[in-house]
């Protein structure tokens, strides 16, 4: 029998002697999983130790346990009830990939973007302080988000939080290699030699610590200051942001790390414990490249390798571009935010390092960075997800539209991005850029529409954006328009007119080309501004059906209705777009949720019929 | 003759001898252009010293010195060409109160916003070590923008900036008294025994360093390490975050901050110094209350005292009847980034200090720690400015709307400010909360239905947004419906329809007091979301105008316009509201460039006639 079927709660983990022999299976069960549904793997094999002290020493239900991003939750969720569930992990109506409210008390908050978990945690301490109710408030957050000025400012703001507990997960790694005055700093601690040749010491000191209640106070007051230093690093940094430090620890020692946590436990001040764990760790493939697996798709145990064989990218079409571009411009400049391989950088790095910066999990700081870029004299190009574009939006307006620079914004992943979960789904990047004054931006359907939009962007004097999905291109009609115009009506019948873009226009082509005497259709290119001769001519159509992969307020669809309205159309006009937050399924079927996809464009066009 | 009278541009410097002369005269003239322009006094007054330095050492044109908010710049404006114009600051088609580049190549960037200015300058460092320029990029922040979370991703980013000069201006304030770890460091390192101890040795040193060229750099190489860290204290902080660091530096001691400017300019990495100075430095009212001064309207300068009676404002009631409020409920607590006095709460911080937390200039984290009281258990209100919830837009979706949290945001400074310029005015908060899926926001136009606002939010389990204006109530008509519906038409005429909500609502009703027969009046209470029955009963009208004090891109105006048209409105609708970004006018100005003020209003009423 497997120690996992008798472990229903954390409170069962009471019983279990072979802690590492239940590492073992964890780890076995998230490399199962991930290789059938995909996911995060190399972050979760690094905490399986970290999250079963963790839970050994904080599993009352009491303490409140805050993941950042929340992507390394799978063993805790294995643990904390919910192992019977964890094969439906990323599936439509199963588990979310991300820590979720929704899904079990143990879990706070829905998560998934960086930075956050501090300020929570602050909040909960707060009231438990307040009201005098018992529990530490513990954060597991890794070096990655310690990039990201949220944390910082919750760093700043925790001196009173005295129940708050820190578990600083350093992997070296955010999801892309870390960069950073913070990560030197931490590698500089990590390898000094004290560390180093002090390990097996620390080990055996921390092996005589008693393990629980007034034994321990008594220990640590009996420790002189010389041991005390040499068992724990002093981490001046932390230390001056007013937490008591404890470490570097070995995140793969489970009971180093219980000794430590139960340290933590006693002590009536903010504490941050700084545990070093490895990536990928205990999965060879993983070790190696734990970027690969990081958030991955399903895979062979056995080989490491994909199962399904990797289709071009809008990604990687933008990545290759851009090389070529700057191949022959040296003013072009690429920035990430900690996700070179995700938006297709990590060629460009490699062949122009001078014209390149990973800036961490650091959003308004790329925009306000690429702002002054420009002011410099470069053509800066932010390659961002559309979800933490949102991290932008005072830089956007107050750092570059006001300052009437010219930045352009490569956003990715806009729409449906599949299994992701809620945080992930760009279906706001429109709202936003309806928002800033004097920008400009394109939505491509296709690969080469979105080379011609970066050309077009470079070319101009204008802040634009050019927004295009995750994954690979839909069906390409071959009557399309092959200039790049702002839009291109297709059709002659005056009844039903079809405005979409991005996307999904695929979905109409379809229709369109089986039925082309049934519908016209408006493909728009350039969504912002609205170019007054498409609404203008849109008046002459009775039904105009506007399908949108966005969200529904400040989306296109509404401000083409809106101008609709100044030219006094007087037929009628059906925007159809995502009115929620999306749950994670597969892209597919959220299309089909929102009515987005081609059988719910053809059932709301017979409905009209 | 004044030796102001002597200096056109930095470079008339050199040929001053008496630099404390010079900072007496501006510091009267910064005081008498304040006492009749009102504006920032104590942060300039802080500043003169320090600005005198800079310009003597960093004055030429290949360097770029970047000011951080933007409001301690009079005696930079001044010294850079703009002496003659400095009268007309802060006034209609003057000078901003903030740096412009439209008014200098002195000034890089329009200011306004915290914490941005050394992202910036990374971009600007950049350029010139890649394309081998000269000079220096000069970045001058006060502590305050140090609580801001982009502030810290920029110093994290800042390791290979080999030109950057940080000058970090410590007068232990940003607006209201500084909080948070960072500002306690500092203050840690300030009042050390050896700073204290040492200040005249420091001085002495400081005075034996040669003024230009090899010789400092000999000098440097020559002194022994002892007398260097007597010297400087090592800002253990700022070093771990890979900058030199030089300090802390008397900053009302030109000569001493010369000499030390002079040694920056030497290094080749990244140097951070930190200089002391003190608010209101030199006029004594503000000395003894800085804050009182930090952002003032007109005053006399013998007395102190403010010209203008001071009105009740929206923000006092706010502060006011979140005492009252929570005299019986201690489950409020109330959340200010670094606005106590601004957003009124100063009397409930005092009241209530367990339930009352200044976060520093750290908006995100505000919401985000707000999320976290709320799952706590407590109803958090954060009090903050239109212009400065821009900066949370992230967190409002990821940390309290796909959390199904219940925060409440008072969003006060809402519409325009007046004076202080494009990064100021609240313009933009609509557009925002239109993006923000299931929040409620209410726009009350008076005091009374300020509160009633404030009691509906509390009462209710949505996450809630009450958004008010700067200053005062407008004209309040005697006829007004007292119960808070979420609308109300007002006048039987079904030709015209006049929409508006918030404070301009008041022109609207003078208009409509003079002429109900002419025109009739529908008055917005709750502005997202639309209530359906208020767009129903719009569609009767003939014209529909609407007015709007807010960003036209996302506004209640596009809203309503589109929910026109789904409605199958056959009429005209017109909205009018801001399209573009605001310059620093009186706010009555404002209103009437862009025609939203009584004569405006009437204007257009007649047009349709």
């Amino acid at each position: 029998m497997k120690i996992l079927d008798s472990i229903f709660s954390p409170e069962d983990l009471k019983n279990i002697n072979n802690l590492e022999a239940l590492a073992q299976e964890l780890r076995t069960e998230i490399i199962s999983v991930v290789s059938q549904n995909g996911g995060h793997l190399s972050s979760n094999l690094g905490v399986v130790e970290a999250t079963i002290a963790l839970l050994k020493v904080f599993g009352e239900k009491k303490n409140s346990i805050i993941w950042d991003v929340g992507h390394q939750c799978y063993a805790y969720k294995i643990l904390t009830g919910r192992k019977d569930k964890i094969y439906s992990i990323r599936q439509k109506s199963g588990l979310s990939g991300f820590t979720n409210y929704e899904e079990s008390d143990y879990d706070k908050f829905k998560s998934g973007h960086s930075g956050n978990s501090v300020s929570l945690a602050l909040g909960i301490s707060e009231f438990k302080l307040n009201f005098k109710q018992d529990g530490k408030v513990i954060v597991f957050i890794g070096d990655g988000s310690m990039t990201c000025g949220l944390a910082y400012e919750g760093l700043n703001n925790a001196s009173s939080a005295n129940n708050l507990i820190i578990i600083l997960n350093d992997n070296s790694m955010s999801i892309s290699k870390n960069v950073g005055a913070i990560s030197k700093y931490l590698s500089k601690i990590r390898t000094n030699n004290i560390y180093l040749n002090t390990k097996n010491i620390v080990k055996k000191i921390l092996n005589k610590i008693p393990n629980s209640g007034k034994k321990i106070d008594n220990f640590f007051s009996n420790l002189n200051i010389k041991l005390r230093n040499l068992l724990f690093q002093t981490g001046s940094l932390f230390e001056n942001l007013g937490f008591k430090y404890y470490g570097p620890i070995d995140g793969h020692d489970i009971h180093a790390m219980i000794k430590v946590m139960n340290v933590a436990k006693k002590c009536n001040k903010p504490v941050l414990i700084h545990i070093v764990t490895k990536k990928g760790k205990g999965y060879k493939f993983a070790e190696i490249k734990p970027d690969k697996f990081h958030g991955i798709s399903r895979f062979d145990i056995k080989t490491g390798d994909y199962l399904k064989n990797k289709q071009k990218t809008f990604s990687d079409i933008f990545g290759e571009y851009l090389c070529d571009l700057a191949s022959k411009n040296q003013k072009i400049y690429a920035i990430t935010a900690a996700m070179s391989d995700g938006t297709g950088l990590s060629e460009f790095a490699k062949k122009f390092p001078k014209q390149f910066k990973d800036v961490g999990i650091a959003e308004s700081h790329a925009v306000t960075f690429a702002a002054g870029l420009a002011a410099g004299g470069y053509t800066p190009i932010f390659a961002v997800y559309s979800s933490f574009l949102q991290r932008s939006f005072d830089q956007l307006i107050h750092d570059v539209s006001m300052q009437k620079l010219k930045i352009i914004l490569a956003i990715d992943r806009a729409g449906f991005v599949g299994e992701d979960g809620e945080s992930h789904q760009g279906i706001f990047d429109v709202s936003i850029l309806n928002s800033v004054p004097n920008i400009v931006c394109y939505s491509p359907s296709f690969f080469d529409e979105l080379k011609i939009s970066l050309d077009l962007a470079i070319k101009s004097n204008n802040f634009t954006a050019v927004r295009y999905p995750k994954g690979t291109e839909f069906f390409k009609p071959d009557w399309l328009n092959k200039n790049f115009n702002n839009f291109d009506f297709y059709g002659e019948n005056k009844n039903i007119l079809i405005i979409t873009y991005g996307r999904i226009f695929s979905c109409a082509a379809k229709i369109f080309q089986e039925f082309s005497d049934k519908i016209s259709l408006l493909k728009l290119n350039k969504i912002i501004p609205l170019d007054n001769q498409a609404i203008i001519k849109s008046r002459e159509y009775k039904n105009i059906i506007f399908f949108e992969e966005s969200y529904i307020n400040n989306s296109v669809a509404e401000k083409f209705g809106f101008e609709l309205l100044k030219y006094n159309f007087k037929g009628k006009f059906m925007p159809i777009a995502v009115n929620n937050f999306v749950k994670h399924a597969t892209m597919f079927e959220q299309l089909k949720e929102f009515k987005l996809d081609y059988d719910s464009m053809m059932e709301k066009i017979k409905e009209i019929y």
